[in-house]
């Protein structure tokens, strides 16, 4: 599994709980996997938090440590979350049954799941992949139990349901980045909004898989990156991600995007989201709308590249989206340093609602929305969403 | 001089040299202020790079150190760096004739003060203001001599001048708040860029005068603060104004302004200026044009306050005016804590350009300027200008 995942000059191995500093040992792998270690799994990811001055592997063995590492932020990204969340579903049954043996019941490990599914989806509101995947891993385990699966199979199955979940983020990552680099040109400067690449997947990314396909065609790219304030996703994130492609960057503070919109030659902006309603709207990184409105104030094209696992038909319109309000102390301090006075009241939102008037197409893994969205997602999710 | 400065419920008295950290010996001072010590001057300045964590009073006896303290950014705003140079014109012919006595004749007197000129101007190249004191204070000093005036009755008048344009600014300030608060209701919720308060000037600031005045008159504000990267104007100066001040803020990153544009209630954005062509297009503070692009897509009035030494009206556009383009480290770190992967290329343009279309009015001490800006502007500043 993670030897299908290349990432550049930059590689990277899995080790376990330790700071690898030593790029020769740098090897392929995916943001989040799963790691099998006799009757017990464990949940493993990059500790996206502390990027990218150290590149640190956690292992968690214990769901609750999953949905802290969510909340945490330590591994972020909509479809890296959902991924994340299936593998702690998992994970979750094969902990209790690996504790508690023949003890365990159907019904007491339904209710454990159920409650973990309440737990998991608890940890972040906006992104819909999250509860797409604890809702995906529900349908698995329930049909399972119905179809007089024991619990040792129970274990195995909701794990084939897991890897499942990632394997098809990745495959959609490089779907979505075929269709994606369909709307670049040899030479095109860009921007970009945060961090939607390989580390917000299981696969190459969302909005930066179209430029590592247009880039590996051959296709020159000069990308501007906001930082991204408060979590500077784009600044950590991106800017480590395109500098290990080899794609020139230029990273730029957010409130730099309108200028360089102006004078820098920006020919298209592509972003991420984490929830996409069925008329078009989009919830994304707190900054996205602001990027949006620019960029039609300039004449440039707005593309969100997101899977079909994100878009959430059963949202009228984008309203109706719940944004995750964090802690105010990730705006008033930087990395741990304060930059505003002490009792200063500070706003977070994690995530702004870009109404669909802004969004120029939406690239899923199934191909190209355009306006009127009500129509074309809906079209592009036929037999997708089970629910 | 320093008596006539309240900065509300937190004062700060000058001391020299040391942090300040004791509450109860804060008094009222400007930002900059000349100390006169015998023969010999100093000039004094809050060291604003070290707000809000510390309050550090710097007195530099070196015209050198004064050009420094302007490029490092220990004192900013364009107000304020204007009288800053004054000041350090007027020290430059004091330390000269202080040091080198009678042996100094009238033409190295003319000499050294044309190169302080060059230097003190050439610290940072977008504020007109700077330029425009340094000329005031080369043809007050050319007046001087050609009516006879010996050195040290030169360094007096000097003084005179650099101190006469320290309290005309004081004074614009106060007119740039009266004519500004007509522009507030009570319960109005604004927005502002950067720092253009007390901090900024010799006064009670530019942008937040108006402010300031409003609120004294006993209307009811909210004012959110964009934190203004990437050297955080916003958070660490405007914040702490305000909280001084009394006046309930929320500090947003600047990438939220869109989101609480559409769902905060802003009624008006309030911003300073650093140099604004005859037709009215400003340069400010990086962030100020993406900000004013915004605010007119949610039709929100724009308004620039800026005292008449900010107009420059021998340029007819925005387009002619040099943007400082300032150390990329400024982007790649934060406090001196590194955000983004070694290695990485930035951007770093300090101000950027908001075309006339997008500003509602200008507003200086001699009334408000609405468009056409070419015919309001020249009105307003008949007399003002020599050049």
């Amino acid at each position: 599994m993670q030897a299908s995942r290349q990432v550049g000059p930059g590689r990277h191995t899995k080790e376990y709980g330790h700071s690898m500093t030593d790029e020769k040992h740098l090897r392929a792998i995916r943001t989040v996997w799963w790691q099998q270690d006799g009757p017990r799994g464990a949940v493993c990811m990059i500790d996206q938090s502390l990027l990218p001055g150290e590149v640190v592997i956690l292992t968690l063995a214990h769901e609750q440590q999953v949905a802290d590492a969510i909340a945490r932020l330590q591994v972020r990204g909509a479809p890296a979350i959902g991924v994340t969340a299936a593998f702690g579903m998992a994970l979750a049954i094969s902990r209790l049954l690996a504790e508690q043996g023949d003890a365990l019941t159907v019904e007491q490990a339904e209710a454990h799941l159920r409650s973990v599914g309440q737990l998991l989806r608890g940890t972040r509101p906006t992104a819909i992949n999250l509860a797409w995947a604890v809702e995906r891993m529900l349908r698995c385990a329930r049909q399972a139990m119905r179809e007089g699966c024991l619990l040792p199979e129970l274990a195995r199955v909701m794990h084939a349901e897991a890897q499942a979940i990632a394997d098809e983020d990745f495959e959609a990552c490089e779907r979505m980045g075929e269709w994606g680099a369909t709307l670049i040109a040899d030479g095109d400067t860009l921007l970009t909004h945060c961090n939607a690449g390989w580390l917000a997947t299981a696969g190459w990314g969302t909005a930066l898989a179209p430029m590592y396909v247009a880039h590996r065609a051959g296709k020159k790219l000069h990308v501007f990156v906001d930082e991204t304030r408060p979590v500077l996703q784009g600044a950590r994130l991106t800017a480590w991600e395109l500098q290990q492609e080899g794609i020139p960057l230029t990273l730029i503070t957010d409130s730099m995007a309108a200028h360089f919109m102006r004078h820098g030659g920006i020919k298209a902006v592509f972003v991420g989201a984490d929830r996409i309603a069925a008329n078009g709207d989009v919830a994304n990184k707190i900054g996205t709308y602001s990027v949006a409105v620019l960029a039609q104030a300039h004449s440039i094209p707005l593309y969100v590249v997101a899977p079909r696992s994100t878009i959430d038909l059963s949202l009228a319109s984008g309203e109706h989206i719940p944004i995750e309000q964090r802690n105010p102390d990730e705006v008033t301090s930087i990395r741990g340093i304060a930059t505003a006075p002490a009792g200063v009241h500070a706003a977070n939102p994690a995530f702004d609602v870009t109404p669909n008037s802004y969004v120029t197409a939406i690239v899923t893994e199934a191909g190209i929305a355009r306006p009127p969205y009500e129509q074309s997602l809906r079209a592009l999710c036929a037999g997708y969403h089970t629910n």
